[in-house]
């Protein structure tokens, strides 16, 4: 008997802890470390490292350091860092900071949206056609994020034509690439291929990233059902930042570091320095007092030698 | 463009934690706890469950008490409680106890045997000839467990082919079940395929498991594969009991629950309750007075409810 599994040589893996991460952290965390953390992200090899978001620090007030956090890191030819822009005030931000490139975002789900953002899925367009305007008009790249794709905490299971619908309004406002999140980490990698399968009907495969929670412990295996669908960009936060920092190692974000480990594993190519990025989860998450809820961040140097030479 | 995973309707879970989980913890579990533990297991619907090991208590102090928790658990009709035995000794305890189903154990690494049972893979084959003589004389059936299938601490990557080997001698010896395990969990889902490929070449599919260890988060995307590639049989400790208990969160076994849930959300049948499978783990690791180690098992009950109603 004879089976392989299909994979790509290479995978683009986008580093989101320093947003996605750091937001759900209650204590604040200084902007020097961040910009220190973000300095070491560069230096592993990630070609996309999401930097902050310019919401309102009434929101958010952990990222209310966004426009400082974003001038003082130092921007590595070639590697993009976007950052997340909720609306017309937060491109302004975003602008006076000198971001090239935004994310933007919007939920599969009307009533997320409503309890999130106060606005139903069309109206939330509404007001991201005037930031799309912007940064068409100001050369900016622009990144999408659909949530809530594989299940809402609020409706349950999602149709997975309003994620098609939604992620299609994105490609059409000049996304460059669309990712996917199962926001609440309910998804297993039968959903995850079920839902691209609806997806690529209107968005092509190629424009597509998946953004796992890994919540339930499936974010790894949907991972690898959407390498096998043909997806080849991957969404992850080193030490599994993000999620609820009040039980230790229940993560709610794919650990970069886990990932990295399987695609090396697998032959594909990332660029990426795995030690490089297992140190910068550790710096990290010392900064925070706590051990990284990536597993390669918590075992031992000497049992991390336990691994493939490839 | 269509994709589709290639999947079972029916997989079998094969239940570790009272043996594989409990041998590693430090702090003894008392007995009647053990009892009450694989008692509760019994009442999820899962179909086999290891329930102790007959090893030497000078090895595993925390398994002396084997005899004792085999006599006093309740055997449910249609539920295959293997113990481990190591040698003819233990083979005789098994026996004492009312066992009728054994487990074997050899690893697919000379170095990794020597230091672990002081012999080659030959010679402690040669122990477990006679062990299995007895268990067919004794009408017991025998299931086996081939270590260090992905990697080895000592001898780093390992020839497939003499994983075939050692899974091939158990298959001769009458071993109805054979459990590949990567002990160390260095394994990845396309090392997983290759090395069954290599195995599927002596010993029919259908007879073969896999045991994942979670040490780098690979556990249940090695176990998709797996399944893709024609497995079947999945072996799983509940609340992830195993590896290193000093870690928090740091699993060293593939958490039932999560596999469970990862089957179930395919719309795979395991004949499972996951909400009794909760249960137990939270019963067993609430005596150890820790947290489960699986993702479902710390999920407050709010956040547990969002998941397919499937």
């Amino acid at each position: 008997m004879s089976f392989s599994l299909t994979l790509p040589d290479r995978v683009k893996v986008v580093e989101v802890g320093a947003r996605d991460g750091l937001q759900n952290e209650p204590d604040p965390v200084p902007a020097p470390t961040k910009v220190e953390f973000i300095d070491r992200l560069s230096g592993t090899g990630l070609a996309c490292i999401e930097a902050t978001s310019f919401v309102s620090p009434t929101w958010i007030p952990q990222l209310a350091d966004a426009g400082e956090v974003f001038r003082a890191i130092t921007r590595k030819p070639g590697v993009s860092y976007p950052v997340l822009v909720p609306n017309e005030r937060g491109m302004e931000r975003a602008l006076e900071a000198g971001a090239d490139t935004i994310a933007i975002f919007n939920a599969a789900s009307d009533s997320f949206n409503r309890k999130n953002i106060n606005a139903s899925i069309d109206d939330a367009f509404k007001r991201l056609a005037r930031v799309a305007e912007i940064a068409q008009a100001e050369n900016v790249a622009i990144r999408g994020y659909v949530s809530c794709v594989l299940g809402c905490p609020y409706e349950g299971e999602i149709d997975y034509g309003v994620v098609a619908r939604v992620a299609a309004t994105m490609d059409a406002m000049g996304c460059y690439e669309i990712s996917l999140g199962d926001t609440i980490g309910v998804g297993t990698p039968l959903r995850a291929c079920r839902m691209l399968e609806a997806v690529v009907r209107d968005v092509s495969l190629d424009k597509l990233a998946v953004h796992f929670h890994d919540t339930r412990g499936q974010a790894l295996a949907n991972v690898l059902a959407s390498l096998e669908f043909g997806v080849r960009t991957v969404d992850a936060s080193v030490a599994g930042l993000g999620g609820c920092p009040y039980a230790e190692g229940a993560s709610g974000n794919l650990a970069t570091e886990d990932l990295v480990y399987m695609l090396h594993g697998m032959e594909i190519d990332t660029g990426i320095d795995l030690e490089a990025l297992i140190a910068a989860g550790r710096y990290i998450t010392g900064q925070m007092g706590r051990a990284p809820a990536s597993r390669l961040g918590r075992l031992p140097e000497g049992r991390r030698r336990h691994r493939y030479t490839t």
